[in-house]
């Protein structure tokens, strides 16, 4: 107690209970201590409200003078709508600055800090860093690509079908799993599935979650194919953008635009241009983007390397079936030794079920 | 200690240690205590030799007399080649036998009992049962059906892939997970494939182990379409037993057997009949089978509900591939609910991979 | 997640996070949600200011309209210096109060919840209850009772040592165990000793912990024997307090009294009469205090059954001793029987020493 | 598995089991394997009978030539009743020796291992050393210096004592706690009181557990004051030895003896030579000694450094009492630095109670 780890582990665990609701800014947590008393606590609660060092400093008063702050990310430098925090800082008169890990974004990373620094306030950079990093991979991965962070979801059986070859998938997970799904849902910007799912199966692709987030819905659809009663058009539960190429049908684009959906173009002829899907949603400030494809969707998305998490939920079961889909199909890799592995694994029981968890390893 | 189960978990100890050396015949483990010391210990180390009984009372010598016997299995009451152990302990003059759990085999079951407390010993069963049934699934299984304990084997990509479309699968898994699939073959009395695995990879199918004891290889072949210079055939590591169909060619055969491979004709005319080629194994005191088929051969032994364990070792990587074949194909089940369940689920970290143990539910 | 459990804890995390700061106040956090987002977080920081409450409407703003708030702690109902919190709540238009414990003062739990009620205010009590009442065992029973809550401590060998027989006691515990110690002291409002340990050890009894706050000083001196050039009484590093009896010399007093020391005078005639000190402790709103006497003060309390909690270190060595002094000395229990027994125990490693932490069962 | 490793902790175990029945001879197991099969397991049962290898080897048979044998301790070398293993070892042929530890009599350590090297066989000794050299602590003690392995052991309070100030002691801890103590009379050779206990306390000091061995019973007097009608006198539970000083009586001698007590004149005049005493114990092949005296005897053997192992059982409760003894009386430690230091703590709960197991640091 009374360590820099202490009040930085407050700050995390105040960031981290705001997780789903700060898109597209990062989770953010900053604790103000002075002579060894908490004076202040705050949070980023909202993009477009004050960051967190600002409700910590409201919280601390006039107790903010001569003051150590923790904050798990670098104040920033930028003027927005609640100003930069370094200078806030300053204008505080706090003594010194505990950071967990510097902006991610090379553009300002260490301007924070030079404020800092040149108003003569001592400033630590460091401490907690990996566990501050890990709760804000969504939001370093964006800011520093500005396109959202790719997670392939999938659920399947032990054999890795994700049906039958009669197509009836439903339910390949229990309970506990489908809830764990829908917890991610709540958490990602928007969510993509390609339109033959939408024509067979019909989903609505929200959040069934008391009080959860419905993501923003994706459907890559080359041809618009999109049928104009399909529920992510006429259930208004979320907007449903739709990402096509040039041989789309001029009239179903007003169609569907007059349900209020948004299409959008893509280079692509054949299928949809998936890096210019990824820059389009990520100029749109959505930060994460959940892949709930079939196996033709997730194929083209590991082949062309774009996806950055996996979370594969695994019932104890098994489908069996020649021309029953996996959830990865496409061409595949030539040899086994093409494969693309994956690191950092993690597995969790849900119930009857498994997750893996799990980050790819592009070379 | 002092307890019934401290001096039961010493016999069961010894059992498992000779876990794979006593097939067909199940692990027993016996320890005598006399006035509260340890006077023998026996286990039964191979098919033919002395029951741990019998070690164990050796071991006591006069001390036998008055003791207490712990036997992990219900003492036999056949005239085997050492005798029923049941009328050894009467003859050894021991006052009272703790026992784990009685003969599985319905016919003989409490047999052994009745012979000691007719001769006035005092007879006290159940002490550590689940430990001791556990240690004998294989057995258990055999004795009772008189076919082999069924382990469907194989090594998956997340994606259920077990190889790549062009074929290629070395290496799905990483040593750690492979030696353990020898220490299976290890512990088992028979593997099989199909005949195409044969002709594709041209396995030895052996334990590549320090020590391992090879299983006997057998092959599906319903048209006796394993080549004369297969390793299966022409190596001598172990026995081959090919089963084939009444299609099958009488010159081949002959080719086969002079090379001293046994040849088996079931009444399958398209495919091998399964349940027959157990049969047979059965009758040749094989108590447990390994299947590491393709996923046609994993299908049919699913399909007919013949396996009655799963190890799955699980690579972390995606291969993916439209046809890519998974590790079990076939018809595959109608509706996702027809899947065939597995429980009692076990996860077990091999280095990099997983290992997925679990039984089947056949309703 | 976006359960009650999840955001209560988020608020208990931030209420321990101040622990140390409070006194005489419990430890409380606040967590407002709305629409499924956390809108305000806020933690009482210190006796005189902002409830826990406040703070947290004052980040949440316009967004405390309609949400729920989690409280650790019923909101109180006093016009205090920052007004009744229920009427703060009910001001900001919550829709429902979730809380963990109701007030331990009998004379005003369940007004808080009344108020809220009487509004329209949905209430929910009992949720994470039990980590909520151990955070504030002591408020918890300085609340009902008004005297501070009793925490003896006291660092032994295996043979219940706190000296050699020639009064050597240092060092008995290894460093990781005195910080420890520091850290206890840190956390309590006042640190009591015998007027015979500040005669022979002259000890500052303040927390060498960076930063760490120091306990107000008390000693048991009877008859005004503490020495006008103690620590205690020189230092000025805390306030000291000296309790004694109508024994005592009037210009010793005048003396200590002109250093700053504080002097009350109690019924005893021999020994200060321990209730009525810590009535008077307790009415200088002091709520916790710790025992770190000799065998005779500890024995004192112990048989006067006032302790509230045991901290006892204990160091892996033998001291030996027929007249090495023991932690708890006095008469004693006369049977074994009478020993006073201890519940709730849990042993911690401290360095190379063990701690002790329990609970005295008084019948 | 089929490493060194699996089976020397087979053999392991095995000795294990027999703790407290080879007395004075060490836990000692043997495993034999031929071909990774387990062909033989032994071990030494009781001092006096077959050693381990004998029995492995009488198990083995014909299958002792080729194998590898495993064992605990090194096999001996001298002609005892069951003749040097090392050479029955040459005689059956094995190939191959793995041994965990030396022989720790430093007069015959590597005299096995030079026979079997000799003979042509193939050596490796340390494998599982640690583990085999814990399980004969008491051996390795015995055996090198030719006295008893010393246990102190006591119960007390939190606060050291071992009775009341009016001599009540019963019970200090509860059940769970006293079975554990008569489970380690059960596994000592002798145990130790001073002849005040016997007068005020009049035990049995016998084993109550079911098939517990007695110690044998040593009362230290040094002017022969034991009453003839002691239990330890009378009863005829276990032999009961008591050592004196040269201020004995010789008429109570006689009538001591008379009762089939034997005793020891020590070289003492005031007490009793306690290094004398170990000495003429070891003399009689007893191998370790449970010291349960008072506060002053305790502290004879802690001052004099003739302990080698504390077990001390901690009760939750506080005796308090100024004269209440503590479990180590004497005149104690100078200096608190002085005080004897352990290493090599464990904490083990039992029941309500805790058990402190440690070893002390001589320098
Ligand atoms: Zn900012
Ligand atoms: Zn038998
Ligand atoms: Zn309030
Ligand atoms: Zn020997």
């Amino acid at each position: 107690m009374i360590s820099h780890e202490f009040y930085m582990n407050i700050a995390i665990q105040n960031a981290k209970a705001t997780k789903g609701q700060t898109d597209p800014n990062p989770l953010v947590g900053c604790v103000i201590v002075n002579d060894n008393r908490i004076v202040g606590i705050g949070t980023h609660l909202k993009a477009g409200g004050p960051h967190a060092e600002i409700h910590a400093l409201n919280m601390a008063g006039e107790l903010a003078k001569g003051s150590t702050a923790y904050v798990t990310l670098e104040p920033c430098s930028h003027h927005g709508r609640t100003g930069p925090c370094a200078e806030a800082l300053v204008r505080a008169e706090v003594s010194k600055v505990v950071i967990a890990t510097l902006d991610p974004n090379p553009l300002v990373a260490g301007r924070g800090v030079s404020i800092l620094k040149n108003a003569g306030i001592e400033v630590e950079v460091g401490i907690c860093e990996e566990a501050s990093r890990q709760m804000n991979e969504v939001f370093n991965h964006f800011i520093t690509v500005k396109k959202p962070f790719v997670i392939l979801k999938s659920a399947i059986t032990l054999d890795g079908k994700i049906a039958t070859a009669s197509s009836h998938s439903k339910w390949i997970t229990s309970e506990d799993a489908r809830k764990d799904v829908h917890q991610l849902r709540h958490e990602t910007g928007a969510i993509l599935v390609g339109v033959q799912t939408v024509i067979e199966d019909n989903p609505s692709l929200t959040t069934r979650l008391e009080g959860g987030r419905n993501p923003i819905r994706i459907v890559l659809d080359s041809k618009l194919r999109t049928p104009l009663d399909a529920k992510v058009v006429t259930d208004k539960q979320a907007p449903t953008w739709i990402f096509t190429t040039s041989n789309y049908d001029d009239r179903k684009r007003k169609s569907l635009e007059e349900q209020g959906v948004k299409v959008f173009v893509t280079s692509g002829e054949k299928h949809v241009n998936l890096s210019q899907m990824l820059e389009i949603v990520g100029e749109h400030s959505v930060s994460s983007l959940l892949i709930e494809g079939g196996g033709q969707v997730n194929a083209s998305f590991i082949e062309q390397q774009l996806i950055n998490k996996l979370e594969l939920y695994v019932a104890p079961k098994i489908a069996g079936g020649e021309d029953a889909p996996t959830f990865v199909e496409g061409k595949g890799a030539e040899k086994m030794s093409d494969a693309l592995e994956f690191e950092h694994v993690t597995v969790t029981q849900l119930g009857r079920d498994y997750k893996f968890s799990a980050y790819p390893i592009y070379e």
